[in-house]
C-alpha cells in the first residue's frame, strides 16, 4: 500500500509538467526515440533526457537502447494505475449524486 | 491552451501527495469540514490548511464558511479535465494495440 502510494506520488509529479505531458502523449501515439520525442520540444536534448529520467523513475515511460538510438514507450499499466485512481473518486462522486437525486425525488 | 497546460500542472502537482489524495478521497464520498478532513491524518491543523490551500488552488476542491465551519467540496469539472488527459493517452494507446494486431493479422 505503501509502495503503491509512493508510485501514485511520483506519477502524478511526473505528469505535473507540461513537457514531460507532451513526452507521454507523443508515445500515447507510438514508441519513439529521444531525438523524436525532443523534435516539437524547444529544449536541449540533456533537457529532454532529464524529463525522460522523472517519467521512468515514476514508471510510466520504459526506454531500452539499440545501438545508438535509445526507443521510449508508455508503460499501459502504470498509466492504467493512475486512470484507476481517479475513476474511483468520479464513481464515487456519481454515487454523491445519486443519493442527492433519490433525497429531492423522496423529499 | 496555456491556461489549459497551467491547470493540468496544479492538479497533477496537487494529486503527487498521498495526504491531498487522501482528502480528495474522502471529499469524494461527500463535502466534508476541515476538521473532518483533518481526523484520519497524523497532521497538524495548519498543515492540513496548508494543503487544502493546495487543492483550492489547483481548482480541485471548493470551500466556503459558514459561522465557524468551513466546507470543502471536490470541484467535479477539474477533476474530470485531469481524468480525460488521461483517457486521451489510454485511448491512443487501445488504438496503437488495434494498429498492432491489424498488422499481425495481415502479417
Amino acid at each position: 500500500m505503501l509502495n503503491h502510494q509512493a508510485s501514485l506520488d511520483l506519477m502524478f509529479a511526473a505528469l505535473a509538467d507540461a513537457s514531460r505531458r507532451s513526452m507521454v502523449e507523443r508515445l500515447g501515439r507510438g514508441s519513439a526515440s529521444v531525438k523524436e520525442l525532443a523534435a516539437p520540444l524547444s529544449m536541449s536534448l540533456p533537457a529532454v533526457m532529464q524529463h525522460l529520467r522523472v517519467l521512468e523513475s515514476s514508471g510510466l515511460v520504459s526506454s531500452a537502447k539499440t545501438g545508438r538510438v535509445r526507443t521510449c514507450r508508455i508503460n499501459p499499466a502504470a498509466l492504467r494505475t493512475a486512470e484507476d485512481w481517479i475513476a474511483v473518486r468520479r464513481a464515487d462522486l456519481s454515487a454523491q449524486l445519486d443519493r442527492l437525486g433519490t433525497y429531492l425525488e423522496n423529499s
